[in-house]
């Protein structure tokens, strides 16, 4: 049995080799082969951590949640105590967007996932998991009725601006006005009128 | 150099087999090896009329495109003349969206090339021209101020509804419950209330 410290070391080089790959050539030309390769070691030593291409995606994956979510909570923690619902909830999105060199990278490695798991659905009960909460925790925000509802529109509205920013379909201004707008119109109910 | 017919025949052959492969195993499981054994030809017929794998994913985004514009066509003419903008847009955005088996399959093929576009920009020119017309299009329809802003954040959540639809996160209702709730909001200010 490895000591468990050589266990560690080897299982996240390993995973930052599959992350580089994945950053780089998105996440359907990872192999264990591709990831060896990176990683300086043999394909017998990849497979000892991921099994299979499945599970290697799955780990990607989980790894982009876990970074956005420390970025969220760090942003988030920035904004001092109870900061305002719009606010709170902007920053978010800004955070998650796929709009500096890194949250790209991550941004690719979860358009790849969100493909795969459209033709494998059970790859993705965490997620379904992870939007369902999200989609809860948006609608105790906004103001107004139909928050529910309202809130699902909102998160697809984000997920789908990350999409067009990584295909370079808007540019980052306009995908921030397209925000913004939105953010407007959903708060303008609260007293504050549009002003157009 | 071979008959015209038999030429179109063979293409259309190995195009229907493309969309089946792509449809069942996902745009990135595409192969030419894959795609051979599915039409019955050999590898090198395939090759004959897709060199690449990029030529193949650009072919197969180009039949969804084609498919969904001649849905919606259809479906706008069964509206009747002069329909209501939001009926329009409530009627292209809910004949797009992946909510039928054959819908789906193409949205997968259409999500599997957006992922693959993230990696490779260069390949998402012609999808980039056609976001940036149906941005138009849908902004000439929304009321009151900032339509531009508002047509981007409106594809964006059909996008993301999309995305969430084919990988199972929201069921069809609410989806559409999210859709409607968005048309409730950008349409209430050219005067009817927003019921709430």
């Amino acid at each position: 049995m490895p000591k468990k410290v050589d266990h560690h070391e080897r299982r996240t080089l390993i995973a930052d080799a599959l992350m580089r790959v994945a950053a780089r050539q998105g996440l359907e030309a990872v192999s264990l082969r591709h990831v060896a390769t990176e990683a300086g070691v043999s394909s017998g030593m990849v497979q000892h951590y991921f099994r299979t291409k499945d599970e290697m995606m799955a780990f990607a994956m989980a790894v982009v949640r876990e970074r956005n979510q420390a970025r969220v909570t760090e942003a988030i923690a920035q904004l001092g105590e109870e900061p305002p619902p719009r606010l709170l909830l902007r920053t978010m999105f800004v955070t998650i967007l796929p709009l500096t060199e890194e949250s790209r990278a991550d941004g690719r490695v979860a358009l790849a996932f969100l493909a795969y798991t459209a033709v494998r659905p059970e790859a993705a009960t965490g997620l379904r998991a992870d939007t369902r909460e999200l989609t809860g925790f948006v609608a105790s925000l906004l103001p107004g009725p139909r928050r529910q509802e309202r809130a699902a529109g909102l998160l697809a509205l984000m997920e789908g601006l990350g999409v067009y920013l990584l295909g370079g379909h808007y540019p980052a201004e306009e995908a921030l006005a397209a925000l913004d707008a939105q953010l407007d119109v959903l708060f303008a109910e609260t007293g504050a009128a549009d002003a157009g």
